[in-house]
Parts: structure tokens; C-alpha cells; sequence
């Protein structure tokens, strides 16, 4: 059992909620720069070369900087590093139906390890194999018979592929998915739309069909009234509001220097990566009192989207999605559209990933970053107890946003980093889901706070219902339209920030407020609450389940006081959070074990990026920040 | 012991989280309309006519409108009243130092009810008093040889007054307060330079001073680095930020008539009250399927803010502040700059008060009116799934937000009701205690949320430490600055939300999560969760404290059904949430009982307004929500 104290000489980690990396062209390059197309493509050579075509598959899972060690970055970052960081690649590859993890060094042009992967899991589906998968079912007669059967043409039929997750089989799954498919046929809200019953098992890497069942037939929900098109008659439009917009004619207070973004008295770095989307590293702001810039965020990406679903039947069960590990919430951003997405003054950035081949993909506009002003104020004051003098001070707020939003099938998750001038840093997931909003905060003249949003479509399961009444049994959902269930389903956002408050030793303190009684009869008062705080020693210590009790949660120096004595740190704080409502027993509980805490604290390893296991289709639990966290409990 | 539902037919407010009325000019008037200056002036003749100046000392502590029956208002607005509701105002004054509840008829000219109250408690404080007490010391000379015993310059003193609470007296005390004093001397933060040890007791109704205590010296903070203006030199100002405004060429989409806005979809009448500020009433959306307006909030308003301090020292234990019921939440309410506290777009509002004899004062711009747009998304969609095709639908947020700002001392309130376009609505105090927060949403296809803000300046206490090292015993808060504690207190906001949901008839149910064990070895999962609801049934089964359980908290109207069944109501979505950490028998717990729950259901009656009671200063709790909650326990 060592100590979390002690340990943080090192550094720590603090696993949950929030970001990711991303720009391009960096005319200054940065040791944290992603991999440009020029890179891309040497890695693709790299290994092409040593795996030549002739005799092997290879399919390119995913390609990203190999990032240098903490320490390596620190001492570039100090000057006091004799050499720059390596640049190299890190590469996952199936190769002849067997998963590698690769490292390539770059300038050097060639594999510096290269190690077969013998666990479970299988790493994140690729776009190419996923659209190959879901036309399959077309060349395939048990299955255009079935559509015909149900009377539906089958022109208007679009299927997509599952991951099928783990339910306790001991014997090895190959890489297979589960096809389903929807109905368009005079609407394009495919999801409100399901054909249930038909099931295709796909062999991804045969690209064969393995299995085929069509279990029964409940009505396609009706078009009517699905599509959410503007430009759709049939939608209601109220009032239209008129024009608004944002206006900046001197330009942004934001300068961007490859990917180095500097804004008031903000400096970071924003990274992009297949799997997290933005990563922010380095995140200093400038103390004006000290003139210098102190650090607060070595680094901060969005770890894991765990979105159980609560269906027991045959074609639902399964449903237990992992956004970033299985489907890479980098690799679904979507494009934003100028105006709509962001706002007039916001500047836009590219991105690049990585084809089933390894060839390199230009993301357009996936990144946008803007000056937000909504009207509202950061601080202010009216004086008026001075006789004869009036005092009103008003300071307006404005921050700095990096929006990215990642559409994983019928979900779009809007992601913002927002900086403040007050010193926090808020991260946000927006809409539907306000669940999933959190901060983190300051202690003491800084602070830094967080949130996410969700917005899209709803997945719905068809059904025999057209009204409540009929509903005898478990119906799992709501009765939304007719034979149209609303399945329940949870979405948990865990993010992985190493903050580096002032410094890179930090310790994790949790404070909590004490009813303290007064006993005193010469006191008037008979209570009052102070706060009584303890540092964690282990992982276990700080382990948190929100809503258990009131205090904060902070990130502290233990090494700096202020002036006055105090503790320099960041209060982490959170929106409202939920807690996993599976039992503990449950397959996909045990892969998503890591929703068990709303926080856990573990020393740096920079291994330990991914909350669910780098390796997450099909996976079985061993890999994930619930294990990790054992070490030291 | 009646129950809830059943009394739902009658109708139900549910008392928790924000609001408030106030416009001017009615073209159209509106029975909820607040007074105008014409019938100010004409209850003030109409209360000097029954008791002359000549015998009568008479202060007008409350004047605004007695609101109609709420039946009397639901039948004139649907047509079917056979007269208009009357227009009355309601009084509250102190006449030969008697506390009177007058209701004035102002057609009739003429008072038709004048009530004693005999209880203990005593009205909001006038400004005219206030002023006269903080006056009262500069002319005592014991208060004057402290000042010069310090070596201060007593034209450099500024001296405010504190209500005094109650601590269990047996005896009923008179209205009094406690007059402290701070220092400017180079600052113009007098909060930060508190004169410690000396307390002035004042008389209100004689304007005299009853009691002088000089304690202890402690040195009254420096003035370095307190000063908080812009223009002060010693501020350190970052980088400045170039210009960003919000422009609306076409003018905004909102109309004013009256008292009465329309924005999008949504109908409602603003209001101002002296004690509670802004009060939204009738708000409705219309419902373009089927072409009609709906109902949802009959009328909401902040009831209390309860601000507790946790510091036994005798100068500091009775600063517990009930901001509404002491010192007039709307009476506090201050001009707001445009361009700094509403944006460029914003509209302005004025009000009206009745000062200390009954004179209507003009209160200039104390509300704005905007439409809200800081670049965020209200929904959007991109679909990759359909071969050959990619839709990207994007409809951006832009919310119509009514702000007041009301600084009580040093605390800046700023309070936005914020109506969106999804048909929630937000109520919020802005600002740097987050934890306000709270949103009221939907079930179904409508959806209306709140929240809160608190900036302006902390309250401290003078002190003998100079560094944290020096503390061995309860500072019973946080050292700041040399001889500088910051007070540890809270801010707890109740609202009164009377949700009219498609009708006035509403039930509330409680619906929570639970995980559902799976016991069948045929399926392969082992657990889920539904959602199971429980209609309130007593109002004690109404009394929620938040982060107890997972779920989801329903006003539902259980007369209506959509078309597929499913009930219709709105759904409270609470920010991150506060509980009381006083003891259950300390004073101001037993005055601020009702922050013991979250929320709390009571049936509709008009004179349940206030949840710390009608008459808060000195009161001792026998008039509060948590006591009317126990007739239905």
C-alpha cells in the first residue's frame, strides 16, 4: 500500500470527466502536435513495409501520436532538456486476423516495438469495415426475403452495425457485429424507424454473414410526423424569430499558433485524437500579481462514453455502447456548420485520422473556436452605502470556447472547452441530457470548472403498442408514437484530467462541512458548520460518490501556500451526476465498472488513458480504471 | 389528513426556486399589473385620510398590489368572469408603532380591511429608517471617541444596519437594529475594512440609540488591493479584449404590451413587487399542433433568500439575513447599465415603490429584456448512415431572458428567468456561488427550467491574524488577507412556483430509478432499471431533500393524456443542491425552517406566499412553510 501523497511527487491523474486534441499545419511544431498528413502517411509505409501486402492483411485501427513521456515534455517545456521529445506514432493494427501495438519512430522511419495483443478485447471498429458490414444483408436472400415479407421495399432499408459486447461466454468471440436495420420510405429519421426481429451476424474480418435470425414481426412505426428536416412540410414551425448574431469588428482576442492557443491570459495546447476528439495539454494561465504563467492542466480528453441500454429482448440486450473505445468519439466528428454550429466570429480547424488502410483523412471544420458572449456578467457590484456617492462597476462575460461535436449514430454530442477569464475552465457536453453538466473550480484566486451536452436522436424499439393501455408486460421505454418504445438507456461521460495545479506534486483533498453543536449557554447560538478537510492517501480514499455529503473537492500544492498561509489549489465541481444502476454482477456493468465512482484519483501512468481498457469490443473488465485502482486501495 | 391529490383539483403551488414582477406604463391593464404611480399616490392619500398626521405617526413598510383570487383571475381570463377582478392594494404599515394589514379598494377610495397583527415578528425595513440609524452614531460621542481612539478619521466611517434576529427571548423586543460600521479611507470596499468590537443598538420607531458596546480592537484591515474599480490603479488588469456585441438589425422578435411579453411560442405577464422583485404570472406556450395556448406557470417568484452565518462572535452571531423578508428583495433591486449588465439587444424596464411615507419613487431600468444567443446549439443532427446522403440539420439557441440585479449590502443578485424555444424555462442567479442552480423541465413534449446568480463582495471580518500559521482556535472562516477572514455562510433561495401544467388541476410524483434484479438464467443479462412513480398523497410525501435517490421529480396534470397515453407535465430539474447544517433547535434554524427540505408541496392558498412568514424581522418561525406543511402531514 503506498500513499497518494507520496506518490504525487511524481504526479497524478484525476479520472473523470472531459476533452480532447485537435488542429493542423502547426507552423511551430510542438512535441504535442497529432500527426500530420505527411505522418500519417510514413506510417502507413512504416508498417506496409514491414508487413508487405503480398502475404499479410493489415488494417489500420488506429493511428496517433505515441505521446512523449510527462517528464520529457517538462523538461522541453522548462529548457532544460538536452533533446527534443521523440516524435513517434502509435499504431494499432490487425495484421492476418491478429491485433498488434505498434510504436513507430518517425524521423527514424522504422518499428521500435511491436507487440501481439493476446487479451480479449478488440480495438475500435473502422469506418470501412463498419459500411461493408452493413451492406452485407443485401446480397444476402433470407434477409431481402424477410423484407419482403414484412412488405417493405427494399430500396428504402438502411442498416447499421452493433458491437456485441460480452455476456459471460468463456470462449473467444471472433470480430463479429450485430446488423439492424431501419426504414426510410418518405422520411429520413431512419431511427424512428426500426425493423425489429431481423438480426445479421457479421465476421468482420471474413466479411461474411455467420448468422441470421428474423424472430418477429412487430409494424415499422409509422413516417409520419419523424422527419426533422427544416425544410420538411410537415414539421410546425412557430414564429420566426428574428436575426441575431455575434459581432466582432476588431477581430478575436485569440491568437492560434499552430496549436497553441493563447487568449486573455489562457495558454494550451489543442490536440486532436481518433479516439478522445480534443485533447487540451498545458493548460497555464498568466498571474499578473506574480507575472508569470502557472500551470493548471497537464492534460485533459474525454476517456469513455458508457451507454448502457435497459432492454432484456433478444435484438436489445446487447446494447451496451462505449462511444470512444469501440466506435472512436474523435473519428465521428462531424463537420460544423458556420452560424448554426458556431457562431459568426468563430474560427474553424481541421483534423486528420487514419483509413482502414492507414491513408490519411482530411476531417473539415470538426474544431471551432470562438469568443462567447451571451449577454451576461461575470461580476459586478452597486455601491450605495456611501453617502452622496454612487459606485456601479459591471464586468461583462466573455470566454474562450473549443467546440467539437461527435455524432455516434443517432447521438450528437457537443463538447465544449470554455476558459475563463475568473480563472475556470468549464467543460460541457450541451443539450438533452443537462445530467452531465460538472465544474472544476478554484480555491483560492484561480478557478477552473467543466461541462458536456447531448442533443440528436432518439434510438427507439418498435412494438406491437399504439397506447399505454395496452402495456401489460415490461415495456423497457415509453410509448412515444404508435409502435414507437423510447428504450431507457444512461449516458456516462468519464474524462480523464491530469491537473497540475502550480506544479506537477499535487494531492487530492476533499473537504467537507461539520454541524459542529455549541454547548456554550453564554452563546447565543446553538450550531454553526465548519469545514474539515483530509488529504487522500490511497486510491481508495479518493474514491468519491457524489451526493453522499456537502464540502468540496480540490486539487491542491501541497508545496505552495499563498501569502496568507493558504492551501494554492482547484475546486473540482460538479453538475448534477448519476450513479450506475446495474448490479455489480452484470456483464456490462463489469465492463463499465469505472461508473461505479463519479471520481477516481490514480498516479500518472501514461498507460492509463482509456477508463473502459484500451482494447473495448468484446471486452470483459480486466483493463479498466476500477482494476487499476485496486493496486492501491 | 387530506390528501394531495384531491386538494389538486383545487390547485397546488409548489414552493422552491425563483421569481419575480415588475414593468410600467400598462396601456392595457392587466389585473396583475403592479400599482402605478397614480395608485400609490392614492393609497397614500387613502391611509393618511384614515389617520391623519396630525395624531398618527404612520410608515408604509409594504405597499403593493392585493392580487385577485386566483379563481377570479383563471375566469377572467377565459371570459367567463362577469366582472373584472377587483383592483386593491395591499398595505402594510406602522401606525403609532402598531403593525396594520390594510387591503385598499382604489376605485372606491377607500380601505376595506385594516387588520393589528399581534405576532412577533416585524415588516421589511425602509430605506428611510435605515438611513436615519446609520446616521444615529455620528452624533453620539462615546461612538466618536472609539473611532479616535483607533486613530481613524470619522469622515472616513460608513455605518449600515443589521436586523437582530431572534435567539430565544422570551420577552418580545422592539424594532431595533444593530448599527456596525467600516472603513473607506483610500477604498471604496468598505466590506473589506469592517471596524471591529463596536456595536450600536438603535430604536427604529424613536431613532434613538438604546445601546453602545465597544469590545475589542482588532486593526482594521489594510485598504491595499481592496479597491475593486476598474479605473484604480492598483488593479491589476490583464490583456484587454476586443469588442464583442450582440447585433439584432431586424430588432427584437418580442413584443411588450403592458406588462405582457410575447416571444416565440411563449405568453406571460412580468410583474414587480417590492419584496420579491420580478413576478412572471400566466405564462403560457402556444402548441402549434394543436393551435392553441397551453398552460404552465400560473406564478412564480423568489419567497425567501435565507443567508445564514456560521461565525459566534458577539458581533457577528446574529448575521443571519432573510434578504427578502428583512431588507425587500425588489426594494434592493438596482438601475442596470446597458451594454455591461444587458446586452446592446436588451429592452429596458422601470418600476415603482412606495418609499417610508408612502411617496412612489421611481426605480429606473431595473429590469432588461433580451433574447439570449451566446453561439450554442439547441438541437442538432448530422446523418452519415444513409448511403449517398448526408443531412445536417443544426437550429441554434436563442432564449428570451428577463434579468433583475437586487444588491442587498454587499451581494449582487443577479436573477434571469430565461425562456427557451424547447418550452422550458430557466430561472438563475448568475454568478459565483454555482450551486443555485436549478432548472424546472419536461415529460413530455414541452419543457420549462430555472436558475439563479451571486456576485458583488464578500462580507469579512476584521481579525488579529496576519497569516494562517497564527490560528490555533475557530476562526470560523478563511483568512484573505492581513486581518482579513472571509465568513463562512450560505445563500439558500426559495421560489414559489405555482405550475398550472395544461390546466390548474396538477398532481406531483415522484418517479425514481430502481435496478431490477434478472433472476432468468435464459437471459443473459442480470439486471436493468425502470422508473417507478408515486403520486404524492400528503404533503409531507411532498417534502424532498435532493441527491436522496435517483429520478425524476413531475408536475403532472392527471386529467390529460397525449394522444398515446401518456401524462402531461413538467418536469423539475434541480441544479446541484444545498442542505441546512444548522442544528434543528438553533434559532435561525427554527426562523429558516424551510430550507430543510428541497421542496416542498403545499395546496394553493394566497396568503402562503413568504416562506419565512409575512413579518420576518425578529420573527421566531411560527408563520413559515415549514410549519403550514404540517396540516396534511
Amino acid at each position: 500500500m503506498s500513499s497518494l501523497a507520496s506518490m504525487a511527487s511524481v504526479s497524478k491523474s484525476l479520472i473523470f470527466f472531459l476533452l480532447s486534441t485537435l488542429s493542423i499545419f502547426p507552423t511551430h511544431p510542438h512535441p504535442l502536435d497529432p500527426l500530420t498528413p505527411a505522418e500519417f502517411t510514413k506510417v502507413q509505409s512504416i508498417v506496409n513495409n514491414s508487413y508487405p501486402k503480398k502475404n499479410h492483411s493489415v488494417a489500420f485501427h488506429y493511428v496517433g501520436l505515441e505521446e512523449p513521456d510527462k517528464t520529457a515534455i517538462l523538461s522541453w517545456l522548462e529548457g532544460s532538456a538536452t533533446k527534443t521529445p521523440p516524435r513517434q506514432a502509435f499504431i494499432i493494427a490487425r495484421i492476418n486476423q491478429i491485433t498488434h501495438e505498434i510504436i513507430a519512430d518517425l524521423p527514424g522511419h522504422k518499428i521500435i516495438s511491436d507487440e501481439v495483443y493476446g487479451g480479449y478485447g478488440y480495438p475500435v471498429l473502422t469506418f470501412d469495415e463498419q459500411i461493408a458490414a452493413n451492406a452485407m444483408p443485401f446480397k444476402y436472400t433470407p434477409f431481402l426475403e424477410s423484407i419482403r415479407k414484412r412488405g417493405l421495399k427494399v430500396e428504402e432499408v438502411v442498416c447499421t452495425s452493433f458491437a456485441i459486447g460480452w455476456y459471460g461466454e468463456q470462449r473467444r468471440n471472433r470480430r463479429v457485429v450485430r446488423v439492424l436495420c431501419n426504414y426510410l420510405d418518405g422520411s429520413v429519421n431512419l431511427y424512428m424507424r426500426p425493423i425489429e426481429g431481423i438480426t445479421v451476424t457479421v465476421d468482420l474480418e471474413e466479411m461474411k454473414i455467420l448468422g441470421f435470425v428474423d424472430r418477429s414481426t412487430v409494424p415499422v412505426p409509422k413516417a409520419d410526423g419523424t422527419d426533422y428536416r427544416e425544410s420538411s412540410p410537415e414539421l410546425p414551425i412557430g414564429s420566426l424569430l428574428k436575426g441575431i448574431s455575434i459581432r466582432q469588428s476588431d477581430g478575436p482576442s485569440f491568437t492560434i499558433d499552430g496549436h497553441t492557443i493563447r487568449w486573455d491570459n489562457w495558454d494550451f495546447h489543442l490536440g486532436f485524437d481518433a479516439r478522445a476528439g480534443p485533447i487540451i495539454s498545458l493548460a497555464s494561465i498568466f498571474d499578473l500579481q506574480k507575472q508569470k504563467f502557472r500551470k493548471v492542466l497537464y492534460q485533459g480528453f474525454l476517456s469513455e462514453v458508457f451507454v448502457p441500454y435497459m432492454d432484456l429482448n433478444e435484438e436489445w440486450y446487447y446494447r451496451v455502447f462505449f462511444d470512444a473505445g469501440e466506435y472512436g468519439y474523435g473519428l465521428c466528428a462531424v463537420p460544423l456548420e458556420p452560424l448554426r454550429d458556431c457562431p459568426e466570429n468563430a474560427v474553424f480547424m481541421d483534423a486528420y485520422v487514419a483509413d482502414h488502410n492507414g491513408t490519411p483523412v482530411n476531417m473539415s471544420k470538426i474544431f471551432c473556436i470562438f469568443e462567447r458572449y451571451a449577454g451576461d456578467v461575470m461580476w459586478r457590484h452597486t455601491e450605495t452605502a456611501i453617502p452622496g456617492k454612487v459606485i456601479r462597476e459591471v464586468r461583462p462575460e466573455v470566454t474562450l470556447v473549443v467546440r467539437m461535436v461527435s455524432t455516434v449514430g443517432n447521438y450528437d454530442y457537443i463538447n465544449d472547452w470554455e476558459f475563463k477569464q475568473s480563472g475556470s475552465i468549464k467543460v460541457t457536453f450541451h443539450g438533452v441530457k443537462a445530467r452531465f453538466g460538472s465544474e472544476i473550480g478554484y480555491t483560492e484566486e484561480k478557478k477552473m470548472h467543466i461541462l458536456v451536452g447531448l442533443t440528436g436522436l432518439l434510438e427507439v424499439r418498435g412494438s406491437m403498442y399504439t397506447h399505454t393501455d395496452q402495456i401489460k408486460e415490461e415495456a423497457y421505454g415509453t410509448l412515444l408514437a404508435e409502435n414507437t418504445l423510447g428504450a431507457n438507456h444512461d449516458h456516462f461521460f468519464t474524462y480523464h484530467l491530469d491537473l497540475d495545479v502550480d506544479g506537477d506534486a499535487n494531492s487530492f483533498v476533499r473537504s467537507q462541512l461539520r454541524t459542529t453543536p455549541v454547548a456554550d449557554d453564554l452563546l447565543p447560538r446553538k450550531s454553526y458548520w465548519r469545514a474539515v478537510s483530509e488529504t487522500a492517501k490511497t486510491e481508495s480514499d479518493a474514491r468519491i460518490k457524489l451526493g453522499e455529503a456537502q464540502g468540496d473537492l480540490l486539487v491542491v500544492n501541497p508545496n505552495k501556500r499563498t501569502d496568507m498561509g493558504n492551501v494554492i489549489g482547484y475546486r473540482l465541481i460538479p453538475g448534477s451526476s448519476a450513479a450506475p444502476l446495474l448490479s455489480d454482477d452484470d456483464y456490462p456493468q463489469i465492463r463499465g465498472a469505472f461508473t461505479k465512482y463519479n471520481l477516481w484519483i490514480t498516479p500518472y501512468n501514461k498507460s492509463e488513458k482509456w477508463a473502459g481498457g484500451l482494447f473495448v469490443d468484446q471486452s470483459r473488465g480486466d483493463d479498466t480504471l476500477a482494476r487499476w485502482s485496486l493496486r492501491h486501495a
